[in-house]
């Protein structure tokens, strides 16, 4: 095993150099502001938690967690997700505060990646979670929220999806009941939107031909407020057909907010974490493969926490907004640069002082060694002062 | 080894509060803003780094590093500190960017802290680095622009302690030459600030009685300008000498920038890395027994990242900060509530909305289920509007 070398950092970790710094924060606290406008308020939680409580409700799978002792021997992971570490929050330091409760965070989660993959392993994310509230009110808003955050982040092309677990658990548990493998196979083809995998493991399944026909005909059930009609035919369980109807719901709440011109029902949505209960949804820019944003419902994860209580939420990919967020509105700061030399600094120093008090001023002072007033580099800056 | 409780977290480790994060994110955002008016623009490094590289150069204890293996077995740390960080960049990713570089920071920094103490083992720092610029005017900047950022973070009395580790290196080296342990004994003391401590480890030293009576004047050595004078009687060394010369200028430095009320020189001040080679400083609030700000000059440091410069800078302790800074003047949100049910929702929707857009509002909307429209908690909001 190789040493490092001195300039390298760890695999999938990134430096930021101030554009995209400056890009980056100005999302954070666009978004931020949005949410804080919306009564959600934010709260900082610990980089490290422990695994048996954070860890293991996050339901990242064990091998992408970045593991590591404490002095007593006890697991902490760097936490994957904030969804669980605010549950955690609600359910003890928040313990007496009312609810409902809508908290925002803007924070760093880590997954640990394969070797070869270009991913990243540390990314932002920028959310809310509204606890305590179980209506399609509450589904619809968060929904909404994360429209006016991905506006307030200047997306300016994109389509937010809203699909149900329950839709397609209920079909698969009435025609595949008792073959969890079967299930998962299926499942994680749409997952990863492989829909020529999901084909192929259908055809390979043992079923009723018509059941088969169904969870093909599914892959259709992608579109507007008629998918919740066209989908009824499929829904045989009761779990199912209330799916379909709070969806509906959830349609008619973000018709208030008038914005279902960026919604799209697709009921192959599954939803990439476990402790998803009902609604789900994810965001898509128009120039990215990647969801910017995902999000959905957990109404059993506070239960864990020992505060029974329902919940729903999302979390914007933070860095995958900056690569596709349109150029924005930041105002050009005004760079000057004042030279000086030993004699003139009193005067040199004063006038710097007097400029970076003026907005969008960035005033550097440099002073220049009695012998060096020439050849001085002096590119980049919009105005420079000479005291020599 | 008993499991954690669902509800806890990792010893160390804080959850922080909307009240307490609001007023945090406001020393950091008007920290950061007094940085950019002097030149100096954020960048964002990666938590975990290689123990080897940024690990050691970073010369934070063992004991407290935390530690983790990477998928190939390779050592990582999680941050301890920012400078060493930044100078892999400027060594790397920065490289061919003229010097000097001017780069600010706002980051969590991880310590590993005893069972028993109250500590905490992740914390916020906001700083900069100078990168590039050797002469005494550059020490004199990054202290003028600590002091700008303690008054922009609105902390009121504090005081900026100025040292330099050339100084006692000297003054110990002419006097306890190859007795390192003693030399070590002595500066521990220091650090901590221990002064009976200090005499009684002197007493013990086997040396002549006139040097150890220089070595207990010069805790005596700490005011305005007049202690480089009365310092030069026990500066033997053309290092000590110069390291006199050097904090005389500093001085002259910060006249001309206006601050020396705020500026004592502490000849016994030694630093809390080991990579600090000349001027030292150290930012005290007069309600707090730890600094709030320390920095200091690293000429060495870059080198060992294969870019060979003169560097310094400084970090705010920004959680301390935020326990002496004056009650600020953030604005008090105006705090709305709208309650609603399902027969008034497009009006109601449709009134939050427009709120959001008022500066300073922060308004909740509520579905009230057709039966639970009395006995509604709406507490804690400055106007409750009803679309009942």
């Amino acid at each position: 095993m190789s040493k490092p070398k001195v300039f390298e950092k760890p695999n999938g970790f990134k430096d930021y150099l101030p554009e995209a710094v400056s890009r980056l924060r100005a999302i954070e606290l666009n978004v931020l502001a949005c949410m804080r406008s919306w009564g959600y308020r934010q709260i900082i939680t610990p980089t490290l938690e422990y695994y048996d409580t954070v860890g293991l409700a996050s339901s990242t799978p064990n091998e992408r967690l970045f593991k590591l002792l404490d002095k007593r021997g006890t697991t902490l992971v760097l936490r994957s997700e904030m969804t669980a570490p605010i549950a955690r929050v609600v359910a003890s330091l928040l313990k007496d505060e009312p609810l409902p409760l809508r908290l925002s965070h803007h924070s760093n989660v880590f997954r640990a990646i394969e070797e070869e993959a270009g991913k990243e392993a540390e990314f932002f994310q920028t959310g809310v979670e509204l606890v305590g509230d179980g209506s399609a009110e509450a589904d619809g808003e968060v929904v909404a929220l994360s429209i006016a955050c991905l506006k307030a982040a200047g997306v300016r092309d994109f389509k937010v999806a809203l699909g149900h677990v329950g839709f397609l658990n209920g079909l698969l548990e009435a025609g595949l009941g008792g073959r969890p493998e079967e299930q998962q196979a299926l499942k994680e083809c749409l997952l990863k939107r492989d829909y020529v995998g999901y084909r192929h493991v259908l055809r390979s399944i043992d079923a009723d031909e018509r059941f088969k026909a169904e969870l093909e005909a599914i892959l259709r059930l992608r579109g507007g407020r008629e998918i919740c009609r066209d989908a009824e035919r499929y829904a045989h369980s009761q779990a199912a057909q209330e799916s379909l109807r709070h969806l509906c719901e959830v349609w008619d709440v973000l018709d208030a907010y008038g914005v279902n011109e960026h919604i799209v029902i697709d009921l192959t949505m599954f939803g990439n974490f476990s402790y998803y209960t009902g609604l789900i949804f994810e965001g898509y820019a128009s120039t990215l493969g990647f969801p910017v944003l995902s999000g959905g419902r957990y109404d059993k994860l506070l239960a864990t926490f020992g505060r029974p209580a329902a919940a729903t939420g999302f979390a914007l990919a933070t860095n995958r907004i900056m690569e596709v967020a349109e150029d924005d509105v930041r105002e050009r700061p005004h760079r000057v640069l004042v030279l000086y030399d030993r004699k003139h600094r009193a005067e040199a120093v004063r006038t710097a002082m007097e400029l970076r008090n003026r907005p969008g001023f960035e005033v550097e002072s440099r002073f220049v060694g009695e012998n060096a007033a020439n050849g001085l580099k002096v590119q980049g800056y919009d105005e420079v002062i000479r005291f020599l």
